[in-house]
C-alpha cells in the first residue's frame, strides 16, 4: 500500500525542479506574465494537448520536434500566439535561441488569439531569472488571465517499503466557461522513475474525468496543454500510487478552474447514472454543464429542474420522462413520472442550490454507465468580463 | 410566374380561418393567455415537433391519434404540460372533450415544464371565444411568453393566371437562445390546394433553413412546433410560388424569433462557405451562432475574431488557419494566414459591429458547400431574464 501526504511546493515539490515568474511588460498592469520550470536533469514529457483545429504555434512547435527529452519550460501570458501561421512558429524558435544553455527548451503561451507574439519583451525578460529559484506561486501567478487565484497542488508519496516520490502542478483558466479562450494550462512535475510509455497512458486517461469533465467542449481553446515531466530523481515508483496522486491533483486543479469560472459563485457536480453506456452518460453529464439555461438557473439559485428534464431530453440520449430521475442532492424532486416538486420539496431543493458546492444527480433509468462533470452558474460577471475581454 | 404580396391578416389572412385570444387567467397579469385558431372546413396538418426526447404531452397526445384532419388548434402559454406523463394526455382530452362541435381538436402548450395543465381555468375561459372572431393579432399575443413582441406575417401569391392563394402565420418564441425552455411555436394556415404529402415535404425543408438555423439545439424545447394547416379553399396551387411563400414567412419569422432573443440587441447573420460538405457549413454556423463568447463579444461590439477562428476549429470540421478567412460585412481581418487586423481594420470592423443587423463570414477554404445561421448577442438581460424566470 502507499499513502498520499499533501505537500507545499507546487512544480518544485519534485526533486529537481525549479520555477519563478517574473513581469517582463506583457500584461497591463505589470503582473508576472512570464514563468519558467526547469529541471536540473533530462525529463521525459507526457502531454495532452488542444483539439481545436486552429491549433496555436507553441503546440505545432512542440509537434514539430518529434520524439524528444527537455529540462526547460517557458510559459506567457497575455498573447496566445495562435492564428500567427509560421510566423508564429518562427517567434518560437527566435526566443528559445536565446535558451540554449538548456536542452530543448519548449514554449507554451495563453492569452489574446491572433496578434504576433511579443517577442523582444520575451527575450529581454529571461534576463531578470535566477535559474536556480524555487518560487512555484509566483511561476502560477505569472500564468494567469483572467483567474483570480492561482492553482497548485502536491503530494509525496510514500510506499510501504519506505520509498517516495512527488508530484506537483500547477494550472490556470477557468475551465468549465473556458473564457475568453484564456486556455487551460496545467504543468505537472514529478521525480517518480516512471516510464514515458506509461506516463502518457495514465495521463491520457486522467484528462477524461478530470480536465475534460470541466470544460466546454464548443468552447475548446487553441492552446490547450497538460503537460507532466518527470526527471525519475527519487528512482521510485509504484503504478497505483502514481496514478491515483496524479488523478487526485489533476481533479483539484480541474475544480479549482471550474470554481474559479470567470463570474461563478457555484461548483455544481452533475452525477449522470442509469445511462445506456458511458458514451451517452458523458454527453448528458456536459450538456447539463454547458447549458445556458441550467447555469443561469444556478445562479438565480433556481431549482428549475424542468430545465434539467429538457437538457436530458435534448442531448438525445436514450431516456424518457418514464425512465428519468432527479435529485439535488439527497432531494428526489422527479422520480420515473412522479412530480415530487411540492412546496415542501422546493424548499430542500432551494436551499441547496444556496450553497457553494452541490451535487445535482440524473439517474436515466436504462442502464448502468455512469459519468461525473464539473459546471458551474453563469451570472453578470461572465458577460461583464467576456463583453469586455480584449479592450 | 407569380408574385408574393404581402398582408395584413397573420394566421386569418387564408380564406375561411378564424382565431382570437384572451385571457383565462394563466399568466400572472392577465395578459391574453389562450388562443385557437378555426377553419371553417377541415383542414390538412403537415407539422414538424422537437427532437427533445422528453416529449411534452401535447406532442405526444397529436402523434398517438395517427392521421388526421382538424378545423381546430388551441394553444395555452405559461405552463408547457411538459414532463406530465399519462396525466398530462389525459388533462388535454378533458380539455378537448369541452370543444365536440369541432373535429379531431388539437392542442398546443408552451411555458414552465414539470407542472401539470391548469385545465380548469382553461375550460372556463373557452366560454369568452366567439368562435367565429377574426383578431390574429390577440391570438398572436396569447401565444408568447418571454417574447416581447408578437410575430406574424402573411402573404397573398398571385399567380399569373390571375389566380391566387394566401398563406398567413404566427409565432413565438425568441430563438436563438431558447429562452427559459419557453419554446417555439409557429402556427401557419393556407388556403392552396396543396396535396398533404406535399405540403409535409415543404414543411419540413424549409425548416431546416429557417427554424433550425436559427435555434441552438442543445436547448431544444420540449415542446417546439411548427404546423401548417391547409383548408384548400382557395382551389389554387402552384408548387414554387407556394414553397417560396412558406420559406419567406417562415425566415422572418425565425430572424424576429432571434431579434426577440431574451436581452439581445443584435441580429448576426453567419455566412458561412467553402466547407467540405453541407453538414460541416452548417456544424460551423451553428458552432459560431450559439458560442457564449461569440455571443459576449457581439454584446460587448468588440471585433474579436480570434474567438470566431477559435471556434471554428473547436467545432472539429475540416479547415485551418492556412485555409480559413474572416469577414464582418466586406471587411476582411483575417486572410488565409494573412493577419488584415490593423487599426485602421479594427475601426471598421468595430463600426459594423454597433449596427442592430450584420454579417459575418468565414470561407473555410476547402470546398464549396455553404450554410447560414442566425445568432444574438448575450447581455445582461438574458442572465436577469433567465435566472428569475420561474420565479
Amino acid at each position: 500500500m502507499y499513502k498520499l501526504e499533501e505537500i507545499e511546493g507546487g512544480v518544485c515539490a519534485s526533486d529537481g525542479f525549479y520555477a519563478d515568474g517574473k513581469s517582463v511588460g506583457l500584461k497591463a498592469k505589470n503582473g508576472k506574465d512570464l514563468a519558467f520550470i526547469r529541471s536540473d536533469s533530462l525529463c521525459e514529457i507526457a502531454s495532452v494537448f488542444t483539439t481545436n483545429k486552429m491549433t496555436a504555434a507553441p503546440i505545432r512547435h512542440f509537434r514539430n520536434k518529434g520524439e524528444f527529452q527537455t529540462n526547460f519550460v517557458l510559459i506567457n501570458a497575455k498573447n496566445a500566439n495562435a492564428m500567427t501561421g509560421s510566423a508564429g512558429i518562427e517567434d518560437i524558435d527566435d526566443v528559445l535561441s536565446n535558451l540554449n544553455d538548456f536542452t530543448n527548451p519548449v514554449m507554451s503561451s495563453t492569452g489574446v488569439i491572433g496578434v504576433r507574439l511579443p517577442k523582444k519583451k520575451i527575450i529581454d525578460g529571461l534576463e531578470l531569472f535566477d535559474f536556480n529559484a524555487k518560487e512555484p506561486r509566483a511561476a502560477a501567478e505569472a500564468i494567469m488571465t483572467t483567474d483570480t487565484f492561482s492553482k497548485q497542488k502536491a503530494f509525496r508519496v510514500v510506499l510501504d517499503d519506505g520509498g517516495s516520490f512527488h508530484i506537483g502542478a500547477m494550472a490556470k483558466g477557468a475551465g468549465m466557461i473556458n473564457p475568453a479562450m484564456a486556455t487551460m494550462l496545467c504543468f505537472i512535475t514529478t521525480d517518480a522513475k516512471v516510464a514515458k510509455s506509461e506516463m502518457q497512458n495514465i495521463l491520457e486517461e486522467s484528462v477524461k474525468t478530470t480536465f475534460n469533465a470541466a470544460s466546454v467542449d464548443g468552447d475548446t481553446s487553441t492552446n490547450d496543454t497538460v503537460m507532466l515531466l518527470s526527471n525519475a530523481k527519487s528512482d521510485v515508483y509504484h503504478k497505483e500510487a502514481f496514478a491515483e496522486a496524479l488523478h487526485t491533483i489533476m481533479l483539484f486543479l480541474a475544480q479549482e478552474m471550474v470554481r474559479d469560472g470567470e463570474g461563478a459563485t457555484k461548483l455544481v457536480t452533475y452525477q449522470v447514472s442509469g445511462a445506456k453506456n458511458e458514451k451517452e452518460a458523458e454527453t448528458v453529464a456536459k450538456a447539463l454543464s454547458d447549458s445556458l439555461l441550467v447555469k443561469t438557473a444556478l445562479f438565480g439559485e433556481d431549482p428549475n429542474w424542468g430545465r434539467i428534464a429538457s437538457t436530458v431530453g435534448a442531448s438525445g440520449v436514450d431516456c424518457d420522462e418514464s425512465t428519468l430521475s432527479i435529485s439535488f442532492e439527497e432531494h428526489c424532486v422527479y422520480d420515473k413520472g412522479n412530480l415530487l416538486f411540492d412546496d415542501a420539496m422546493e424548499k430542500k431543493a432551494a436551499s441547496v442550490m444556496k450553497r457553494d458546492r452541490f451535487t445535482i444527480s440524473c439517474d436515466l433509468g436504462v442502464g448502468t454507465a455512469k459519468f461525473t462533470s464539473y459546471g458551474c452558474d453563469l451570472g453578470h460577471e461572465y458577460v461583464k468580463i467576456n463583453a469586455d475581454y480584449r479592450t
